[in-house]
């Protein structure tokens, strides 16, 4: 267990919010031309864009807090894989096991959504003003990202039988990984009320699901690990692809 | 073009020897846990060490004929994409455009070790001792390699309609990065006769997929460039993992 996981200091908090925002928006940026429309191509990679300007806010304050050199480089492109502190949902490939699915993708980008939204408008009232000013910046970005994938959720999910059938299985898929939204970590400890959050994401989840004829998995057995460091499979080769850079070319700056 | 390429020290054509012995190992790694049937599983496993332990050999001698502090490891985990003079057959993924596919896999094996085994078979009368010594070890295991090749080769083209269907689609698949093995670069001058190599790999294949009922290409249209430094998409990535655990932690040994 990493030794700071066992503090409650906010540099933690504050580096499992930009890993989040990171990795998502590396994994989204996969679909760059690839996607299956050139609207929702152009679409996806704004989200992704938006995604990875809310982790160099949050790494900006991070390295602030750090000092000691520490820049939003440094915290994004040489920490290792049991630093990252982000969610295992947003590390998954866009397709299991691997692979581009438009329909798994848009469940990542709607279950996360769901949750961010709920978190930031609780952390844009939060005591720190630096935390509330970036809060509220994302909030507007994340009630898009919400909408976006809640209309593609409905279409595909109450849509022709395979896009159902795929849809439903899409989400079928994703869901071992969306109890760990809400799971509270030490270094969580008094930021946000998770259990506000998780009302407020199942019945974001179960609306739009019954509006799209979709089924919610029963099980609660919820995989978990990534906030304490402990990953799956896939984030050592993201990790290795998104620093190769920055390791061959040590200390290299635009 | 990097300047060491207009040179035609013998540096160059060992590294170009070891690279395509490198990043096929690496490549046919991939299949490590994941092949069709256990006993080809341990087969592909084999054959990617006999190829990593073939790579090692020249690079040791490379480092020795570079001196200054190069190493078998600097070699293999500190050059650049630019810097590899591997074919780009190669570095192909185990399936086009991504992923596992046996046929396509067998394909590769079995056109690069038909050219390897023409190729050792002169290195190993070569006037260096040491390259001498390293073809005639290499031979023995690429003897293994083309007949192993072979096999399948001549298994799945004259086995279901299936089968037949998938291997040939393999086969053309492959096709256009096979022109690239008989390509006389600066530094390839004077090593080996490219000529009879091509002479006797091209009677190779075309008796495996004659009796394999396969047809072959006829198109002269070859991809090149990696000879030279410039390779497919998809070496990067393939580097950016493999290089990984050296660049995130320098000068690290076993």
């Amino acid at each position: 267990m990493p030794i700071n996981e066992l503090t409650n200091q906010p540099i933690n908090y504050i580096l499992h919010l930009a890993d989040d925002a990171l990795i998502m928006s590396q994994r989204l940026s996969e679909w760059t031309g690839h996607g299956p429309v050139l609207e929702q191509d152009i679409a996806l990679t704004n989200i992704a864009l938006d995604f990875l300007g809310q982790s160099r806010m949050w790494y900006q304050y991070a390295a602030s807090m750090m000092g000691d050199g520490a820049t939003e480089d440094s915290l994004a492109m040489l920490r290792l894989e049991h630093e990252f502190k982000n969610h295992l949902l947003v590390e998954l490939p866009n397709a299991m096991p691997s692979g581009r699915d438009w329909a798994f993708t848009v469940c990542k980008v709607f279950f996360f959504s769901a949750y961010q939204h709920a978190l930031m408008q609780q952390l844009q009232h939060n005591a720190d003003e630096e935390v509330r000013g970036i809060a509220a910046k994302s909030l507007k970005e994340v009630t898009y990202h919400l909408r976006w994938s809640r209309e593609w959720i409905l279409r595909l999910g109450d849509g022709t039988a395979e896009s159902h059938q795929r849809m439903q299985q899409a989400l079928t898929a994703c869901w071992p990984f969306t109890g760990e939204l809400f799971e509270v970590t030490t270094y969580a400890h008094g930021w946000v009320d998770y259990a506000a959050i998780k009302t407020e994401w199942m019945n974001e989840v179960l609306h739009t699901t019954t509006t799209a004829t979709l089924d919610v998995p029963t099980t609660a057995a919820f995989q978990t690990g990534g906030l304490h460091g402990r990953h799956t499979e896939h984030l050592g080769y993201l990790l290795a692809e998104m620093q190769y850079l920055q390791r061959a070319y040590p200390n290299s700056e635009w």
